[in-house]
C-alpha cells in the first residue's frame, strides 16, 4: 500500500484540538481509498520553547525535510509574547518557511452557499465569492535586512529580488490557468520603488501567459474593492505583508476565518495550515472549528500527494455537514440545526467523507 | 469682517468638479455666518505636470504657508501614470504633505443613517459605526530612506523615529479624550522591529492619558475586524501605510468612498481633501460626488478656522439632503428620490446649508 509520510506540527492554543480532528478525517479518507499516512509529530512555537528553549528546534528543521507533507495548526499565546524577537513562537514560523522554501502562500476565499447569510456582507455580494490569493511568503518586509530596534528609531527593509518576484508570480500565472484566468497584482506602485519594481517583473512574467488577463491594483484600492464587491476578483497576486492583511480580510466573506484552508509550496514540502491564529481565548474548551484545518489537509491531499479523489471526499462532507445545518459556535447563528463541539464536527467530517 | 485665506487645489480628474462645489458651500455659509473667505488658486499633480513640468512647484510651497488652510480635491490619472517617480503627480501631494509638516491625517469613518443601506454589509453591523482613523503622514515607509530600484532587485525602509510616533500618538489621545475614549493602535509588532518601536513608545504616551483605554491589534487582525464588527472601534491610531490602507477599508462602511472627508494637520497649515482619488474615467461628465470634499471643507472650518457653526450647518444640510432623497449615482440605489448631478449635489447643500 501507499505510504505518505506526514509531518504533524500541532502547535500551541487550539492548535492541538484541530489538528487532531484532521487526522481523524485523513485517517478515515485514506483507508476508504487505500493508501497509508505515517505521522510524524514536531515541536514549533510556543510548545517548542517550552520543550526546547527554543521555537524551531533544528530537529523540526531536520524533521520536515523528510516528509511528503507538513500538516500544521497554530502557534503564540500570551505567554511567550514578551520574549525577545528571536525566540518568539512566531519567528519560529517564519523560519519555518524560510527553512522549507516554501515562498507561494495560496489562500483560496470562498464562499459556502451553506454559509451565505454567516458573513457581515451581504449575501448578494458574497455569493459565488471565489478568490485565490496567492502570497509571497518568504520575502518582503518580513525577511528584508537590515532590521534594526535603537533607542530612538527602528526600521525594517522592504525588499525583493527579481528571482523572488518572477518564480511567485509564474505560480499565479500557472494557478490562474487553471481558473478562470484573471489576475490582479496588488502593489503600491505609485509611492514605493519595491512596488514599482515588482510590477514591471510581473509584467515581464505576463508575456509567457498571453490568454491570462493581468490587471494592476493599488493595495488601499484593493483592501476596498474586496469588500465593496469581490467578486471582480479571480487570482489576486501580492507580497507577503500586503498578502498578510488582504487574505485575512478576504476571509471574511466566507463568515468566519474559522473556514479557510491555505497551502504553502515552493521548493520542496509543502506546509498545510489553516490561515486562522492560535485563539489561546478558546483553547481547551473543545469549541474551535476544525474546519479550517480540515480542509487545509484536503489541500495537502490535492496539491502535496496528488490525492484528489480523497481530497474531493473531503470538500463534499466539509459542504454535507454545512448543508444539514451541522455547526461550530462560530458559525452558529446561521441556518443552524445543531451546534457542535471541536470533536462532533471532527467526527461528522469523517464519517461522511 | 474676519477674512481667512484659503488655499485651493483642484487638481486632476473630477478635483476641479469637486472643489467647484465645496466652494460653493463655503461661499453660502460664510455670507450667513458673516465672515469672508479669500481664495487663492494653486497648482499640484497632473495640472502641474502640464503647465510648469513638476508636479509641486515653488510657488505652492510658497503659496500654502501664506495660508490659513488649504482645500485640496485629488490629483493623478493615467496621462502622467509612465512619468519617472520624481515627476509623478502622486509625488507632488507626498512633497506637500512633507512641506507643510501635516504629519496627522484624520479620517473619520462614520455611516449615515440615510444611508445605511449602501454599504455592500448588513445594516446591523455598520449602524452606527464612527470611527476615527488617525494615520502618520509624513513618515513610515513613504519617506524612508534609503529607497532605491535597480536591475536586479528594489527597496523600501520602513522607519519610525521616536518623535514621529509619539507626536502622531499625542494626536490619537487628544482626540480620544474628546470621543470614546478608546483607542486601539495597529501594528505588526509580531514581525517588525518599527512595529515594536512603534507600540513601545505609544505605551509610554498613554501614561500621559490615564483615561484612555489603550488596546493593540495587528494589521491583519485589524482589516479582518474592520469588516467583522467595526463597531468595536473609537480611534484607531496607525502608521502611513497601514493607515492608508485600512482607512480606504473602513471607507467601504458608509457604503462609498465618494463620502469620506479627512483632514491632515500637524505643525502648520492644514490640508483637506476627500479620501478618495481623482477618478479620471468619470472626470468631466458632472456625475462625481462633490460630499466627501464638501465635508473635508466643514472640517477645515471646524479644524482650521474654528467656525464650528458655519461646520455644523454644513454636515446638517449633508444630513438633509440625504434625508430627502438627494442622491449622487455612485450611492444611487438606496433610497433615493433624486439623482443628482454634482452641480445640483452642491447647489441642494448650499441651499439647505
Ligand atoms: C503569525 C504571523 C507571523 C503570520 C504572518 O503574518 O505571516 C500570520 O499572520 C499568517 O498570516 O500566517
Ligand atoms: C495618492 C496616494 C499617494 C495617497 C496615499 O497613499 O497616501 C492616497 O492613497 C491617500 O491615501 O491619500
Amino acid at each position: 500500500m501507499k505510504t505518505y509520510k506526514i509531518g504533524v506540527i500541532k502547535g500551541d492554543g487550539i492548535g492541538p484540538e484541530i489538528v487532531d480532528e484532521a487526522i481523524k478525517v485523513l485517517d478515515a479518507v485514506s483507508v476508504a481509498q487505500g493508501f497509508n499516512l505515517k505521522y510524524d509529530e514536531m515541536l514549533l512555537g510556543g510548545s517548542a520553547i517550552d520543550e526546547t528553549g527554543v521555537p524551531l528546534p533544528e530537529e523540526t528543521i531536520q524533521g520536515v525535510k523528510k516528509c511528503d507533507a507538513v500538516l500544521f495548526g497554530a502557534i503564540g499565546g500570551p505567554k511567550w509574547d514578551n520574549l525577545e524577537r528571536h525566540l518568539r513562537p512566531e519567528t519560529g514560523l517564519l523560519g519555518l518557511r524560510k527553512e522549507m522554501g516554501t515562498f507561494a502562500n495560496l489562500r483560496p476565499a470562498m464562499v459556502y452557499d451553506e454559509l451565505v447569510n454567516a458573513s457581515s456582507l451581504k449575501p448578494a455580494v458574497i455569493q459565488g465569492v471565489d478568490i485565490m490569493v496567492v502570497r509571497e511568503l518568504t520575502g518582503g518586509i518580513y525577511f528584508g535586512q537590515p532590521r534594526e530596534l535603537h533607542e530612538d528609531e527602528a526600521f525594517n527593509t522592504m525588499i525583493y529580488t527579481k528571482e523572488e518576484v518572477r518564480r511567485i508570480a509564474v505560480v499565479a500565472f500557472d494557478i490562474a490557468m487553471k481558473r478562470d484566468k484573471r489576475i490582479c497584482s496588488v502593489d503600491k506602485a505609485n509611492v514605493l520603488e519595491v512596488s514599482q519594481f515588482w510590477r514591471e517583473i510581473v509584467e515581464e512574467v505576463a508575456k509567457d501567459y498571453p490568454e491570462v488577463e493581468l490587471s494592476h491594483m493599488y493595495v488601499d484600492n484593493a483592501a476596498m474593492q474586496l469588500i465593496r464587491d469581490p467578486k471582480q476578483f479571480d487570482v489576486i497576486l501580492t507580497g507577503n505583508i500586503f498578502g498578510d492583511i488582504l487574505s485575512d480580510a478576504a476571509s471574511m466573506l466566507s463568515g468566519s476565518i474559522g473556514l479557510l484552508p491555505s497551502a504553502s509550496t515552493g521548493k520542496g514540502v509543502g506546509l498545510f495550515e489553516p490561515i486562522h491564529g492560535s485563539a489561546p481565548d478558546i483553547a481547551g474548551q473543545g469549541i474551535a472549528n476544525p474546519l479550517a484545518t480540515i480542509s487545509s489537509a484536503s489541500m495537502m491531499l490535492r496539491y502535496a500527494l496528488n490525492e484528489t479523489v480523497a481530497a474531493d471526499r473531503i470538500d463534499e462532507a466539509i459542504r454535507k455537514a454545512l448543508a444539514e445545518g451541522y455547526r461550530t459556535g462560530d458559525i452558529g447563528d446561521y441556518d443552524a440545526k445543531e451546534i457542535c463541539t471541536c470533536t462532533e464536527m471532527g467526527d461528522i467530517i469523517a464519517d461522511y467523507a
